[in-house]
C-alpha cells in the first residue's frame, strides 16, 4: 500500500475506534450484550443465528443486524425467528463499520434489547480491523474450507473471543482433520475456546449457547446486564 | 465511506488500472496468456490449480503466482506440479493488486511462459475492483457455500469471464440446488459460462481445460500467443 493510503486508512480506523468506544458505552448503559459474527461467505453464520435467535428469545429480548453487499435475504431468514432484524446493505464495502451499526440502530430503543447479534459481511480479512462496539467477536470456519484457514487469515482468528467449527455433519464427507484444524486455530491464539457445531444434525448448539451465557455473565460483573 | 476515503480509493484504483494496462501490454508482447482465480476462502482454487498445472504443463509452459495474507502453503502445494510458482504474501491487505503482480514477476522472463495463473487472496469482495492485467478472470463458488452467493456478492460475478461451481462431489450431501445456483449466477451476468467441477472425483476438469483452450484461441487472434 502507498504511504498515502496507509495514512488515510489509519485515520479511518482511528475514527471508527472512537465511534465504537462510544457505541460500547451506550450498550453498557442500556445493558445490551453485543456479539458479532464473522466468517467466509457461506460458513453458516445466518443458519447458526436463526437457531440462536429462536432458542434465546424464549428467555431474552434478542435482536440482530445483518450485513451484506446486496440483497436482504439474510434479514428475511432471520426475521422468521420473530426477533427484530435489520439488514445493512453495504454496496461495494467489504465490511461493517461502527457508523453503519450506529445508523442501523437509530430507530430502535436499546433499552428494549438484551442481546444484539451483528452478522458481518462474509469476509475473513477486512472485518478484522473494524471494532463495532461488540463485547464478543465470534469467528466461524466450516469443515469444508480446509484446516489451514486460521494460519492464512490470522488477524481475524487472533481477534476472536471464540472459534466455531461449523457444518461438522460434513466432517466425514470432506475428510476433515479435527486435530489439524484445532492446531491451526491455536497456532494463532493458543487459548481461544473452540466449539464444534452443526445446525443440521443438530450438534454442539447447547455448547455454543452455554458459552454465550457464561460470557454474558462475565461481562455483567462489570456492567449493567441481564 | 467518507468522501475523503472515496477520493483516495478512486486514486488508488486509477493508478492500479494504469499499471494493469501496461502489464497487459507486456503479457501480449511476450505471448503470455494470464488467468486470475477468485473465490471465498476454501472454495478450492489451489486444488483446481494443482490439477490444471499438472495437466497443462505437458504441452505448455505454465507458471503461477499465489496470494495469501500469510504462509506459503499454497505455493508449496502448487510447486509439486513442477511448474514455477511464487507466493505473494500480502500481510493485512485483502486482495492482490497490479503492483504486487509486477514485483513478483521481476525475476522471471515472460518469454519463457505461455500461461500464467494468478490465484488471488480468498475474498469475494475486494479483488473485484483490482485489474491485474489478466486476460480472463475465473470466479469459483463451492456447492457448500449456498446457492445465493452470486446475488450477495454481485461485483465479482459480474466481472468474471467464467463461473466454476466446485466440489460437486458434495452436491448431494449438502442438498445443493443446481438450478437455483445457476439462476443466481445468471441473474448477475446472463451469458456467463458455468462449469461444474470436482477435483476429487474428478469431474468436469476437461470442460474447464477446454474452456481455457478456447479462450486462449480467441485471445490469440488479437495478439501473439501460442
Amino acid at each position: 500500500m502507498s504511504p498515502r493510503i496507509v495514512e488515510v486508512r489509519q485515520n479511518v480506523l482511528r475514527k471508527n475506534d472512537e465511534l465504537a468506544r462510544s457505541l460500547r458505552m451506550r450498550f453498557h448503559a442500556s445493558g445490551v450484550f453485543v456479539v458479532s459474527l464473522v466468517s467466509s461467505p457461506g460458513a453458516g453464520k445466518t443458519e447458526l443465528l436463526q437457531r440462536t435467535l429462536a432458542e434465546m428469545r424464549v428467555t431474552r429480548r434478542v435482536a440482530a443486524l445483518v450485513g451484506d453487499l446486496a440483497t436482504d435475504r439474510d434479514a428475511q431468514r432471520l426475521a422468521q425467528s420473530g426477533a427484530p432484524v435489520r439488514q445493512i446493505t453495504t454496496g461495494t464495502v467489504c465490511h461493517l463499520d461502527a457508523q453503519m451499526v450506529e445508523s442501523a440502530l437509530q430507530e430502535w430503543s436499546l433499552d428494549a434489547i438484551d442481546v444484539l447479534f451483528i452478522e458481518n459481511v462474509g469476509n475473513l480479512v477486512c472485518p478484522a480491523s473494524y471494532d463495532l462496539g461488540e463485547h464478543a467477536r465470534v469467528v466461524l470456519m466450516s469443515v469444508t474450507e480446509g484446516e489451514d484457514k486460521p494460519r492464512k487469515y490470522p488477524t481475524i482468528f487472533d481477534t476472536a473471543d471464540v472459534a466455531l467449527i461449523t457444518k461438522i455433519d460434513l466432517a466425514e464427507a470432506v475428510q476433515f482433520n479435527r486435530d489439524e484444524a484445532v492446531a491451526s486455530i491455536r497456532s494463532i491464539q493458543p487459548k481461544v475456546p473452540v466449539i464444534e457445531v452443526s445446525c443440521r444434525i443438530p450438534s454442539g448448539i447447547s455448547n455454543w449457547l452455554n458459552w454465550l451465557d457464561t460470557r454474558m455473565l462475565q461481562e455483567s460483573r462489570g456492567a449493567q446486564f441481564v
